[in-house]
C-alpha cells in the first residue's frame, strides 16, 4: 500500500522529512554516510555509503519507488543514468547539474530573462584579468561548484583581491571557476518556497524575510511574511515562481531574492530542496514544506500553502568556542513561553556554526514575535557537556 | 542527555506520543504484545509482552526514566510494586486501581462531590433485586471492570433487563460486578483534556463536542470548541479539571461530561491516558495533548492549550462487512481540501467498527468545519484490498 521514498542524504532535512510521512505511514530509505544520522533517529532503513558513489545510488533506486535529495552535493551522473532506466527523480537530475554549478546557474536565469546581478564567470588562470576589467570597486566572488551554508561566497574590494593574489590564498585558486557579481548593497534578503508537483502545477509560500543583527551582521532570525508591503511580497512570490518553473521539474524549491530600495528584485539562488526559510511552515502553515514535498513525491494534490500564524526562526547553531559533546541549557525557561517550538536534530557534536537545531516561534503580530525572539535569544545556548 | 520514557500499550497512541517527541529526540520504550502494532512503525525498541505480565513491566520499569500508559488494561499490582521502588510512574497507579473500576469510580465522585449521575453499585448475584428495586424505568449497565470503547455498556429498559435473564445473557452475568446508572437522556458529551504537571499545577483544553448522527445514533463527529455557550465550555473546563485535580497526580487525562438540557453537568467516567477527543489538538493547538504528555513526564513547563483554530475530528473505522487487509479510498481527492490532516495507524487487517484512524478539519466556523467534513465522509471510505 505504502510507496518508499529513497532519500540522498540523511541530514536534519531528511528526519523532517520523515517527521512529516509519519502520520501516513509512508516509508523511507536513506542513502548517508555517517551511521548516527539525524534521520537514523527516525528510520532505521539507512544504505551505509557516500552520495558520490554510483553503485549505492542504484542500490538506493532499487529499493525505492521514487528519489529525492535533500544536500546538493551529490552525483548527479548517477541519477541521470538512474533516470534513464525509467526511475521517478525529483526534482529531476538536470536541475542539480544546472544548481550545483554557479556559473550554469547565473547563465541560466539571463537565458530565462529572469532578473538576476549583473555578473561574469572566470577560471581561476583568468581571475585576474576577470576583477582587473570589473568596473564597481566591490564584488562578490563565489565558487563555481561546493559552496555550502556561505561556505566559497566571499565579499571584496579590489584591493582585498589584490592582497590575497599576493599570498596564493587558496580561496582565490579553485580548479572549478568563480563568479564575480554585483553585490546587491542595502538590499533585504527575502525566500520564497515553491513547490510544484508532478503536472507541473505550482504553488508557493509567502516570502520569509532573512534579519541581520546590525552590529555582527550574522543572521539574527528569520520572519514569515517579510515585512516588505504585500504588493512586494507578492512580486517576489510572482518571480520566484516563474524561476522555478523555467526548470521544468517537480519539487520542492526555496529561491533566494534580494530585494532592493529602489524596488528591483533579483534572484539570488535556488535551492531545490526543504530549506531553512522553510521550517516555520511545520507550525506556522496548512502544509509544512516537508508535507508539501511528500506529497509531490506521492502524487498527492498540493496542500494549501497558506500562513495561520506569523512566525519567527532562528537556527540554534554550534558557538565559536566549542567543539564535541555538548548540551541545550534554558530549554524549560524557553519553553514556557507560549508558541515556541524547539527542534533538535541530534547531532552528537557540535563545532562551531555547525546547525544543530531550530527554533519557531509563533505569534498574532511583529512585535509580539520580536519579543518573545528577545527572549528566546537571551536563554537559549549551547553549553560544552 | 535525552530521557527514556517507558509505556505500556504499543497502540495509536503510543506512535502519536513518539512523533510529538521526534522534533526533541525524546527516547521510547513499548511494552506490547503485537509485533506489528502502531508504535513499531516509528520505534524500533520494543519489549514483547503482555501488559498484565509484572516481569515485563519490571523490565520495561527498568529501561526508563519515567513510565506512562496508553491503555487502562494493564497490571496495577505490578504497576504499584514498581512505584514503591522509586520509579516514576505517570499518572499514578492509584488513578488506574480507581479507573480500572467503574464502581470504585463513582464512588470517587460521591466522595469528592463531584457532579456524577446517580447509580447503584451491584453483584451479579444482587443484579436482579439491584433492577426491581430502581425507580426509573431506563437504565444504563455497566460492567465494573473491562469495558472498553463502548463495550460493556448498554442501555436497557426493565423488560429487556427480564428478557435477557431468561435467556441468561453472558452479558449480565460478569464476577467483576455491576454499575447501575440513570441515564442521561437528552444530554449534550463533551470531552475536556486536563492536564497535570509534576508539581500539581493544571490546565485545560477547550471542551469537545461529540456529534451524534441523528438517524444511526452513532458518534459522527467531534467538534471543538463544543457549540455549547462560553459560559457552559468554561463550567465545563471547571468541572473536569476539579475532578482530575482530586486524583492528586500528575498526567494528563480526558474527563467525559453529560450537559443536560437544565444546565446541569455530570462526569461520565475519565481515560488516564491522550483521547480520541484530543486527537485534533496535534494541529489545531499551540501544544498537541500529546507534545503536552511529554512535557509533563519530562518534567517541562505545560504549554500553552490555547485553540489555533477550530477543528472537527472523525474517526476511520472498520466498516462492518470487512475482515483482512483493506485500503483507503479516496485519499487524494481528500487531500484536495484545505486544512484536512488524515493520520493512519498503520494496521495490517481491519475488522468491523476498528479505529484505523482519524482525520482532523481545520476550519474558521462551525459552518465550515461542517462542510469540509460532509465532503471528507462521503470520499474517505475503507475498501478491501
Amino acid at each position: 500500500m505504502n510507496k518508499t521514498i529513497g532519500v540522498l542524504g540523511g541530514g536534519q532535512l531528511g528526519k523532517m522529512l520523515f517527521e512529516a510521512g509519519s502520520p501516513m505511514n509512508t516509508k523511507y530509505v536513506f542513502l548517508e554516510n555517517t551511521e548516527n544520522c539525524p534521520a537514523s533517529l527516525v528510520c532505521q532503513h539507512q544504505i551505509l555509503g557516500s552520495l558520490k558513489d554510483a553503485d549505492k545510488i542504484k542500490q538506493l533506486g532499487e529499493l525505492s519507488d521514487v528519489l529525492t535529495f535533500e544536500i546538493e552535493h551529490v552525483n548527479v551522473n548517477a541519477l541521470i543514468d538512474l533516470e534513464e532506466t525509467g526511475k521517478s527523480i525529483i526534482p529531476k537530475p538536470h536541475v542539480l547539474s544546472v544548481i550545483q554549478d554557479k556559473g550554469l546557474q547565473k547563465d541560466f536565469y539571463a537565458k530565462h530573462n529572469i532578473p538576476t546581478l549583473p555578473y561574469k564567470i572566470s577560471s581561476s588562470e583568468e581571475l585576474k584579468s576577470t576583477i582587473e576589467s570589473w568596473t564597481e570597486k566591490k564584488f562578490v566572488l563565489k565558487h563555481r561548484k561546493g559552496g555550502y551554508d556561505g561556505k566559497g561566497v566571499q565579499l571584496l574590494s579590489k584591493e582585498e583581491f589584490q592582497n590575497l593574489l599576493a599570498i596564493q590564498d587558496d580561496s582565490i585558486n579553485s580548479s572549478d571557476g568563480y563568479v564575480v557579481e554585483k553585490m546587491a548593497e542595502g538590499a533585504i534578503e527575502v525566500s520564497v518556497i515553491v513547490a510544484i508537483d508532478q503536472q507541473l502545477k505550482s504553488t508557493s509560500y509567502a516570502p520569509c524575510e532573512m534579519v541581520f543583527d546590525t552590529k555582527s551582521n550574522l543572521m539574527d532570525y528569520l520572519i514569515t511574511p517579510s515585512r516588505l508591503s504585500e504588493q512586494v511580497n507578492a512580486r517576489c512570490e510572482e518571480i520566484a515562481k516563474v524561476t522555478v518553473e523555467a526548470f521544468k521539474s517537480p519539487g520542492l524549491f526555496a529561491v533566494e531574492l534580494f530585494v532592493q530600495k529602489d524596488g528591483n528584485i533579483y534572484v539570488n539562488e535556488i535551492a531545490p530542496r526543504p530549506h531553512n526559510s522553510g521550517h516555520h511552515t511545520i507550525e506556522s502553515s496548512y502544509t509544512s514544506q516537508y508535507e508539501q514535498l511528500n506529497r509531490i513525491l506521492l502524487r498527492q494534490p498540493l496542500g494549501d500553502t497558506s500562513l495561520i500564524q506569523s512566525a519567527i526562526t532562528c537556527n540554534i547553531v554550534g558557538p565559536n568556542n566549542i567543539n564535541g559533546p555538548y548540551k541545550l541549557d534554558n530549554l524549560n525557561l524557553v519553553l514556557k513561553i507560549p508558541g515556541v517550538y524547539v527542534h533538535m536534530y541530534g547531532k552528537t557534536n557540535t563545532s562551531p556554526n555547525r546547525k544543530l537545531g531550530h527554533c519557531t516561534i509563533l505569534g498574532t503580530n511583529t512585535q509580539e514575535l520580536e519579543d518573545k525572539f528577545n527572549r528566546v535569544k537571551k536563554l537559549l545556548t549551547i553549553k560544552s557537556n
